[in-house]
């Protein structure tokens, strides 16, 4: 099944874009409740598993050990805008155990924050690690590397922390990862299929703050990001106003190339989509489609207008056109 | 014929991200030599037909009534970055008609140009009409419409202006067009097929400096372009490097959500294509096989790496992966 038409731009009456997808929703045991595409389609989650990339952190206990709170958790899950609220507590949580912005390994790239960006850029200052989107899945890599006394290298894909990463990602998708990438933050990343990312989603989404070690983990890294969405991206980000605009009611993911995720316990329903053609316009646009369409966001809610049913102007504020569902997407 | 898969993104030895287009090359009279999707899909051209919305404007011996250079002219047919170069000869330009910025009518955006919009937002200063990649266009409007004394409101759809190009961009595409759409720019654009817009291309590569005075403007355009690669786009941009790296032989422009064109009258040859999805890191790929395919662009020149075969580095610059042309894409 080739992917299908999501998301369409129209302009004066003509369709001018369309971006095509595979999407999956699956029920609290990852059985597939409606698809769309090729739900076989071999997908990298990039940063949309990193609640995956976080559960040996809390499951180890490392988490406890170390004092994490939901605040920390929740970057552990990020891909954040590398505001002040966000590398203040990263520097923090490094400094907690011991380590230092020197320690990460996720590099360098200016944050995404105009705000914080325009200081640095204004100032002649460059940006340091903490600025990366990962600085906090990183810093959890660490927390967890120095929990189980393994070395510094921890994005190495031989390393115990990516051993554990690939392990737990496996077990939670169903399936051997078909092979793995590197990632922009140099850590790997295990590809799957896009019916094996819901069902890690699916998992999340059932995990109980009753069940054993795992769910456990599961469902406090859901709380942390549902209580904390500035955290997770950051201010006007689709995910942190997709999770605001649903009330916390569950955990909102976006990842590299077009991925994108959503672990909705109170319905007991997981998503998880890929855009073909990478853009994230459309990865945000369908998301919302999607979560108007299971019930969990109001369609009258204005981030429906600011990530789906998007109105086009020109720089002189003339409608020019609009982003709108692709006819039979979600229904 | 549905669109065909043209540029894939590949991580990690797994396929990631594609992008699928249509494209055509003609030869000087307008005939299909080779395609790829739907010939007959409908797009709007967007900046990449700027050289037929500056035809009037020299056919009608505007241009050389007001004295511009092949620079202004190149400034015309540009989606220009905004730096000192492209915006100071655009304000010259319109003090010699005894207009200024505010007769402008594209609205304003910070320019791409990184050390001019850095210098704007570090010193609290806001971008004004001029910094709009489209601002040179506008300036050619403007002329034109002195020229005939037409009123000020240069971007109506009913405005002489308009009327010209419309006439002129269904003359030259051979095609009624089925719809216009308000540009970013606030001016209509008017949609054809793909091989319509390569059809009006062709007119362009097939132009003669003996010819009449439609072929003499389209002549002239087309040099002043070639000759002007850094007033056409800017430093560093996909049109400039592109059209430096053929050695002036033509004429490269791209339009936004991902339509490109090229003119290539030493080879006889005209180009159009659009990346369904809007993603203009894939129409700047898809141009640059296109021309190595024509065999004016050296697989082996630098901006073959830079714009098609794009090594994917990690923030520590770590290898992950590499764009690429799809298999059977050119050829």
């Amino acid at each position: 099944m080739p992917a299908v038409p999501m998301i369409e731009l129209w302009r004066g009456g003509l369709l001018e874009s369309v971006h095509m997808g595979h999407a999956v929703i699956c029920d609290e045991t990852g059985q597939v409740v409606q698809a769309w595409g090729d739900l076989d389609a071999v997908i990298y989650p990039r940063s949309s598993c990193k609640m995956v990339q976080a559960l040996p952190l809390v499951e180890s206990g490392a988490a406890d050990r170390h004092g994490l709170t939901d605040a920390h958790l929740a970057l552990a899950c990020a891909s954040h805008s590398g505001a002040a609220i966000h590398t203040q507590t990263v520097e923090r949580w490094l400094a907690a155990i011991g380590l230092s912005e020197s320690d990460l390994r996720c590099g360098t790239h200016l944050p995404w924050d105009n705000e914080t960006k325009n200081s640095l850029v204004c100032s002649g200052r460059q940006p340091c690690q903490l600025h990366n989107n990962c600085s906090g899945k990183h810093a959890g890599f660490l927390t967890y590397s120095r929990h189980i006394k393994a070395g510094p290298e921890y994005v190495e894909p031989d390393h115990p922390m990516q051993q554990a990463v690939r392990a737990v990602f496996e077990e939670l998708t169903g399936l051997p990862s078909p092979g793995w990438g590197i990632d922009g933050c140099s850590a790997p990343n295990f590809a799957t299929t896009v019916h094996g990312l819901a069902r890690a989603m699916a998992f999340f989404a059932a995990a109980r703050e009753t069940g054993d070690a795992r769910e456990r983990a599961a469902h406090r890294l859901v709380r942390a990001m549902g209580a904390n969405p500035v955290l997770v991206a950051g201010e006007g980000r689709a995910c942190t106003e997709l999770m605001r605009a649903i009330g916390g009611r569950g955990a909102i993911k976006t990842g590299a190339e077009a991925v994108y995720v959503a672990i909705l316990p109170e319905i007991g329903r997981a998503v998880a989509l890929k855009i073909v053609d990478g853009g994230t316009r459309a990865s945000e646009a369908a998301m919302t489609a999607l979560l108007v369409h299971l019930g969990v966001l109001d369609p009258a809610h204005p981030v429906v207008r600011k990530f789906l049913d998007v109105e086009l102007r020109s720089w002189r504020g003339l409608h020019a056109g609009e982003m709108r569902r692709a006819p039979g997407f979600p229904a």
